[in-house]
C-alpha cells in the first residue's frame, strides 16, 4: 500500500514531504519493499536448477496469496509459471504481462558492500558516492534512493510492483476491470530456450486483449514508456584463416597471410565510416515509419547528448539520426575480437586465425534467414571462400587465398504493434492520466525480446511496458532500482489493471 | 668425435651404410650426444634463477675442460658467460662465438611421452608420427632421428657441437687455425635486456676479426646457411577507445561508437590488399640490395612453394616476392586483436575498447624512433586524436570523435655485414669446402637478433651461422634437433676453427 500523491509528487521530481505528513492510514510502501527484498535473497541464475526451484515455489505462493490460480509448466529449463486471477464481476477483457524471474550470471567479488543475494540500500547511485542506508522505520522514503541487489530491476522489482499494484487498487477501492494473467519464465537471461515452445503449447491461456510484457529499463528520460516492437536478434562467429599454426613474425612476416589484418578489411568493408552498413540488401526490408510513428519519435525527449556524455564520447557512429530512430533500423555490431595475444609480453606471431564475434539486430520485415544470406554473400564477394566444416581441410587450402568460416548463432525475428492499435493507446492514456505526462511511445526497442512469439505468433496487441530505471547496471555488477522508480511502478500498473 | 664420411653422407642424403661399416677406430658421435644430453637435463628458464645458475656453473666447467679461460658477468638476469681458447701457435687472428644457454618457457602438459628437461629420441619428427626409440650401443645413428628437449636445437645443441668441434679437430689433428672467443648469454629469449650493456663493457674481450652468432634454424633447403644481418624490431599496443564501458548492442549498437570497427578500419588503411605497408614513408629508408646480395638471394633454393604446402596457405600476403626478398624489407605485422569475447556464449555488446598488438621489423638504415613516428603521423593522418596518458580524459571523450593510444614496446635497429666482408667471405668458402656445397647466404635474417650490437656497435664483421633443422619446434612443444644437424654442426664449426 501506497500514498498516490506522493508518488505523484516523486514522479514530477519535487521535494517530498516531511515524515510528520505521512497518516497512519495511508503507510509508505515498506511492506512492499520487504516482500521485495525477501524474494531478491533468493539467488535466482538461470543455471542453478535447486535455486530456481526455490523461487518459482516463492513465486507461485506470491501470486496464490492475490487469488491467482497457477500452473506450473515444467521445461526442459527452469519452470514457467502461468497464472489468471477473474476479478469480482468476471471481466470478459484480459490482460497478460509477460517477467521473468531468473537473474544474470553474478560475479560477487565485483560487488560492493553486500554479494548479489543480500539487498542493501544506498542513498544515491554507488558510481555518485551512494552510501549505504538504512530504511527508516516510518515517514517518508527518499525516491533518489536505491536497492541493490541481483534481479532488483532485472526482473523482480517489476514482479512485486505488480501484485503491490493489485494490493493497492483493492485497498483503496478501484475494482479490477480486466481479467489478468500473468507468464512467468526463469530462463531469460539464458536466452529463452523454452519460451517459443510454451508460448505456442499454451496459447490458450496466454493470448488476450493486450500482452504487457514488463522488462527492461524505461526511457532515459524517466517519463513512462511504452514499447510497440523489439529488434529481433542472430549472432555469428567469423573466423578467417591464415597458416596451419602461428607462425613466426619475423621469419614469416609480410609473406605468410595474416588473417587478422584480413578480418580487419573484411570487417572494414561492412560498414562505411558513417555507420551505414555495406552489405547489399542490408535495409532493403525495412518498413517505413507510419505517420503515428514519427509523432511518437518526435515526441520522445531527446536524450543524445547527455547519453553521449554520460558514456563518454563525442560522435554517433550514425551522425545524423537519433537513437530512438535508428532502434528503427537493422544492425551490424562487433562484440569480439579475437587473435594472438594482446595480453602480458605478447608473441611475435602471426597468428593462424582471427576471429570476430558479430550480432545483428532485425527489424520488422526482415528475416533472419534473408540477413543471415546476405552477411554470407558479401564475404563471399570479397573474395573469401567459406568453408562448411570445422576447420579447412587442406584441398582447402591449398586452393582458396582467403578462407573464413561463418557460423550462425541462434537468431529471431523483430516483432511490432501498431501504435493505433485500440487496447494500446487505451493503456498509454490510462498510465498518462494517472502520471500526469505524456508517456514515451517507441515503435521499436533497441534490444532484442521474444515480442514477435505474442505480437506474430499469438497475434495479440502486445506492449513492452519497461518500468525500472535506465541507469540499473542491468546484467553487470551492482544492479540497482531506483526506490521511485518502484513506487512510479506500482502506479502505473494500477493504472493499466483499474483502466476503463 | 665422428666420422666424416659418415657425416658427409649424410648430408648429400645417401642412404647410410649398414652398422658394420663402422670401424671400431671411428666411433659415432655417441659420447657428444650423451654430453648435449646431459645439459639438456639441467631446466633452463630465464626466470628461474636456482636453475640458471645450474647451467652457467655447468657451461663453464665444460669450455675449462677445453681450456678456455672463463670469466662470468653477473647482471641483473642471468650470468653472461665470456671465454677465451687461446691455442698453440697464439694466432693473432680471433673469432667470437656467441650462444646463448636459455630456453624458452615450458608447458610440461603440452610435451609428448616426457617432459622437457627429460631428453628423449624419436625415430622421426613426431608430426610424422615419430616413435620414440632408444640410442644404439653402437653403429651409426640414422640422421633424421631427433633429439626432443627443451633448448635441443635452441640454442644448447649448438653449443655442444662448437666443443664437439674443438674436439674433433684435437682428435684428427687439425690445428686450430684462430683464437676463439665465446660470449654466452642466459636471457636471450627474456629478450636479452642486459646484451647491450655487456657488449659495450666487455667490447674488448668480445670484439674480434669476425663474429658468428650461432642461433636460430639454418635455412629450409638444409643447406649450411649464413646470415649476413638480422632485422630489429619494436612491439607496440594500439588501443581505440570507444564508451567508458561496455554498451548493450541492441540500445545503443550502430549509435555509439564501436572501437572494434574503428580499429578493423584503421590496420586495414596501413596496408594494401598486396601487402604493402600504405604507411607515408614506410619503406622510404630502405637501402637498395647489392648486385652480391642480389646474386646470394639468387642462388637460395626456392622453399616458397614447399613452406606454403607446409604452412598450409594458398597465396603470399606480399605475391610476386619470394620470402628471402622480403626479408630485406621492413614489417608490419598484427601479432594479437582483442575486444569484447569471443569465447562461449558471447556477450552482445559494443566493447568499451579494442586493442591491436602490434609488431614492426627493421632493416638497415631504418631507426625505430622514425618508423614509430611515421605510424603514430599515419594514425593521426586517419582522424585519431593520440592520448598520452593511460585512459582518454573527459576532456579528450567529450573532445575527440577517434580516440586512440599507441604504446610502444622496446626496439632496437637492424644490423647487416656487406657480403664482401673478407672475413666472412673465407668462413663461407671455408664450409662450402667442407661439405661440398654452396651455402645459403641470406642478406638478412627474417627474425631479430641483436645483430647490430656486433656489426655497429663493435664495428667487427659479424655473420649469422643458423645449424638447426628449420622444423624445430623452436619455442614451442616438443622442440627438437635432428640428429644430423647435430652432426653437420661439429663439421660446420670444425671447418671454421681450422680454416686458413
Amino acid at each position: 500500500m501506497f500514498k498516490p500523491t506522493v508518488l505523484t509528487a516523486l514522479f514530477l521530481g519535487l521535494v517530498l514531504a516531511p515524515a510528520g505528513a505521512q497518516t497512519a492510514a495511508s503507510p509508505t510502501p515498506r511492506s512492499e519493499l520487504g516482500e521485495l527484498t525477501a524474494f531478491l535473497s533468493i539467488p535466482n541464475v538461470a543455471s542453478d536448477k535447486p535455486d530456481i526451484a526455490r523461487n518459482a515455489a516463492r513465486l507461485k505462493t506470491m501470486f496464490e496469496q492475490r487469488g491467482f490460480h497457477m500452473t506450473v509448466v515444467q521445461t526442459p529449463g527452469s519452470p514457467v509459471l502461468i497464472g489468471e486471477l477473474v476479478p469480482p464481476g468476471k471481466p470478459s477483457r484480459t490482460i497478460t504481462f509477460y517477467f521473468h524471474y531468473d537473474g544474470q550470471p553474478v560475479t560477487p567479488s565485483e560487488w560492493k558492500d553486500s554479494g548479489p543475494f543480500q539487498p542493501i540500500y544506498r542513498d544515491k547511485p554507488l558510481e555518485q558516492g551512494g552510501r549505504v542506508v538504512s530504511l527508516p522505520a516510518s515517514g517518508a522514503i527518499d525516491p533518489e534512493w536505491r536497492l541493490y541487489a541481483r534481479s532488483a530491476a532485472d526482473d523482480k522489482g517489476p514482479i512485486v510492483a505488480f501484485l503491490s499494484a493489485i494490493d493497492e487498487a483493492r485497498a483503496t477501492g478501484h475494482p479490477l476491470t480486466s481479467t489478468l494473467r500473468v507468464l512467468m519464465e526463469g530462463d531469460e537471461e539464458a536466452g529463452s530456450p523454452s519460451l517459443p515452445t510454451v508460448v505456442r503449447e499454451q496459447a490458450a491461456q496466454i493470448r488476450s486483449d493486450l500482452i504487457v510484457l514488463v522488462d527492461g529499463p524505461q526511457h532515459p528520460s524517466g517519463r513512462p514508456t511504452f514499447v510497440f516492437g523489439a529488434r529481433g536478434i542472430m549472432s555469428a562467429e567469423l573466423t578467417v584463416f591464415g597458416a596451419r599454426h602461428d607462425l613466426h613474425s619475423g621469419n614469416y612476416g609480410n609473406w605468410a597471410p595474416n588473417p587478422a589484418f584480413e578480418l580487419a578489411r573484411l570487417l572494414t568493408s561492412m560498414k562505411d565510416p558513417t555507420g551505414r552498413v555495406t552489405i547489399a540488401g542490408f535495409y532493403k526490408d525495412v518498413v517505413p515509419l507510419t505517420a503515428e510513428e514519427k509523432k511518437a519519435l518526435a515526441e520522445i525527449p531527446d536524450v543524445d547528448p547527455r547519453l553521449m556524455h554520460a558514456f563518454g564520447f563525442a560522435q554517433q557512429e550514425f551522425p545524423g539520426q537519433r537513437l530512438e530512430a535508428l532502434h528503427n533500423l537493422p544492425t551490424l555490431n562487433v562484440s569480439g575480437l579475437g587473435a594472438g595475444t594482446v595480453t602480458g609480453q605478447g608473441r611475435t606471431v602471426i597468428p593462424a586465425q582471427a576471429v570476430a564475434r558479430l550480432d545483428l539486430r532485425f527489424v520488422k520485415n526482415i528475416t533472419p534467414d534473408a540477413q543471415f544470406a546476405r552477411l554470407e554473400a558479401h564475404i563471399r564477394a570479397q573474395g573469401f571462400h567459406l568453408i562448411t566444416g570445422d576447420a579447412p581441410t587442406d584441398q582447402e587450402r591449398a586452393t582458396y587465398p582467403l578462407l573464413a568460416k561463418l557460423r550462425r548463432i541462434g537468431g529471431y525475428p523483430a516483432g511490432r504493434t501498431p501504435l493505433t492499435s485500440p487496447m494500446a493507446e487505451r493503456a498509454v492514456a490510462a498510465v498518462a492520466a494517472a502520471l500526469h505526462t505524456t508517456p514515451v511511445r517507441m515503435p521499436t526497442l533497441g534490444g532484442s525480446t521474444p515480442f514477435y512469439l505474442f505480437s506474430d505468433v499469438l497475434k495479440a496487441p502486445t506492449v513492452g511496458m519497461p518500468v525500472v530505471n535506465f541507469d540499473d547496471n542491468q546484467h553487470g555488477p551492482n544492479e540497482n532500482l531506483r526506490v521511485g522508480n518502484f513506487f512510479n511502478a506500482i502506479h502505473i500498473m494500477q493504472a493499466i489493471v483499474t483502466m476503463r
